[in-house]
């Protein structure tokens, strides 16, 4: 049975789409590895990190740890797993950890599957919703946390806290730290050495032009043994993953898009003034843009009391957004949302971004 | 960068990529949801296995439970990431589990990671190295064991164990039954039910015709609220897998593929009757096959000292052997190998077969 895509050459503007497209080369080469274990083809030893054709090893050992500033990196499924397994390997259970209350919601789920307590850096509330990353201080002190933890940029405002400042802050205080950076690694420079974090987590499919699922697990080397600590009947694998590198498609396509994501990091400055741009069109609308402002990332929150009003007199009611942009080749607003989106600026062009904006006005008017 | 695969169009007998090679349909679906995040095109709630465009819904309730005799399936990473996460849900760090000792490497670091004493059931050893579930009994009185597991078939040898014998064995003592089916269910026909056990892992990269990575956890409804908490604080999203549900490439691929699959199963007959075929025109070129004979599975192992002798004269080494069948279209023997080696003839025709047949012959002769 072969399965069609509906959406296809339409303009996406889907938070979590928007930099996961696959480049032409990434779908090249996805077409060639979509067997099972297609990367096992020659295959000398056990390790997948030490294939050399295709050239795995130098990817893994070489270009990647140079990407993201981190001494060695792993392959994994997601962001999420990496932030299991680094709770796992550095907290015990009843354990405190200090995150920031933007997190995705896979933070806490992470820390309840490893038995550990959680104290929020609180944001600033309606309407930014900032993290201010000299709040931690102090809940350091308090709390004495195992783990502190930082999104970069939060998956709903796009809200970008000072990195750089917490790693300055949690240098103090010999507590490791860990940066989400689902989704800027992969969309702007980011690196684990310059913001002096002890861990970093980024997705191939959020941020990384590559077919799902597959993440990065960055670190400092002297966490290699604690994270991955073998197993005592099988001296080469590691427990943590159950011996298991994420591989195939995935593992082919992060590879295939990797030249094209570290040219488009440099063009972030043109990303953002992109999205400061749409946002201010937005606004002039009579759309809110909540998060922080000036903008400093394309993932974007509305407020848009006009179209929740629309939507109760609307023959589709709260359908209506999603079937009237839908109509016009835009998709990535959740369908039956009207009151509140997010919507992300990043994969469209601003000649995109302008049919979106007339669209909008079209159904205001209406 | 476009990564090209070497191995088109080989014969190709790895015992890893044999069950998991793309059916056209999947090929074709593959690269329509290639990017990241793809099934979430259309996407009303927060739960994947509710999309009804693509009908993964329909795949997930209906179509996966009916074929495998389960009541309720999960899609996710592998049949190992299913192993630990039964262990974890079933058992308490401390307590013990029975093994066979055929099992695949991943079931000891699940073990490890869940902080569980194992205890392995002995094989019969060389040649035939078979599990008699029979002596699952006399382990189960000495050591109470919080779970059962049979791996079926096992990886090395290819052995079938009588799986519904150990599913009545067990059914006396209340003692939850995991079957590793990671090998048979895509390739034979499997049920749950039938064979009475309490948990079955699949992997559709190893045998269900699908990229990786992807596997099935099929298991009675009793365990569902015990396998699948939720979270305290999103009290939609479940704890053990972090949120998330295996997707994208991998899973279109699963479905895909699986009318072709719940077809090939019927078939199974003819394919065993190509192994031993094959094995027994290996045995008759000098060959040892080890494992069950007559053999259940195209998992074959063989014994081949005559190679391992000429591998010492030979100016390739250890590597000749990989060499030779290279030159001849021929791959899937690990590179180095000579003395035992292990080879699938599930993918290959009785014709690539006789090609392969014939290639030994020759390697012999010269």
């Amino acid at each position: 049975m072969i399965y069609k895509r509906q959406n296809k050459n339409k303009i996406n503007i889907n938070p979590i789409q928007a930099g996961g497209i696959l480049t032409q080369d990434a779908k090249k080469t996805l077409i060639e590895w979509g067997d099972g274990y297609s990367v096992c083809d020659i295959w000398y030893s056990g390790k997948i990190d030490k294939i050399e054709n295709p050239q795995i090893r130098k990817f893994i050992d070489e270009a990647l740890p140079k990407f993201l500033g981190s001494d060695i990196v792993r392959i994994i499924g997601g962001a999420r797993e990496g932030i299991c397994a680094i709770m796992r390997a550095v907290t015990k259970p009843g354990d405190t950890i200090l995150i920031d209350e933007n997190k995705h919601y896979t933070t806490v789920l992470a820390a309840e599957k490893n038995d550990l307590k959680v104290i929020e850096v609180p944001n600033s509330g309606h309407p930014q919703y900032k993290i201010d990353v000299k709040d931690y201080e102090k809940l350091i002190k308090k709390h004495k946390p195992a783990l502190i933890l930082l999104t970069y940029p939060d998956g709903n405002y796009g809200n970008m806290p000072d990195a750089k400042k917490l790693g300055e802050i949690v240098s103090k205080y010999n507590i490791p730290y860990l940066l989400n950076a689902a989704y800027s690694a992969g969309r702007l420079p980011v690196s684990l050495s310059a913001i002096n974090a002890d861990f970093i987590v980024t997705s191939g499919h959020k941020s990384m032009a590559s077919s799902e699922p597959i993440g990065i697990l960055g670190f400092r080397k002297k966490w290699k043994d604690i994270l991955f600590k073998k197993s005592s009947f099988y001296p080469d694998k590691e427990i943590e993953f159950l011996g298991h590198y994420q591989k195939g498609a995935p593992m082919m396509t992060l590879m295939a898009s990797f030249p094209y994501v570290v040219k488009r990091v440099k063009n972030w400055e043109e990303q953002v003034e992109k999205a400061r741009w749409f946002s201010a069109e937005m606004e002039n609308l009579g759309f809110k843009q909540l998060g922080e402002k000036p903008h400093n990332h394309d993932l974007l929150f509305f407020e848009s009391p006009q179209l929740y009003k629309i939507s109760q007199k609307h023959k589709d009611g709260r359908f209506f957004l999603y079937k009237e942009l839908k109509k016009n080749g835009i998709y990535g607003i959740k369908p039956g949302l009207t009151k509140y989106f997010k919507l992300s600026t990043f994969a469209a062009s601003k000649q995109d971004l302008q049919k979106i904006l007339k669209t909008f006005e079209e159904i205001l008017r209406k």
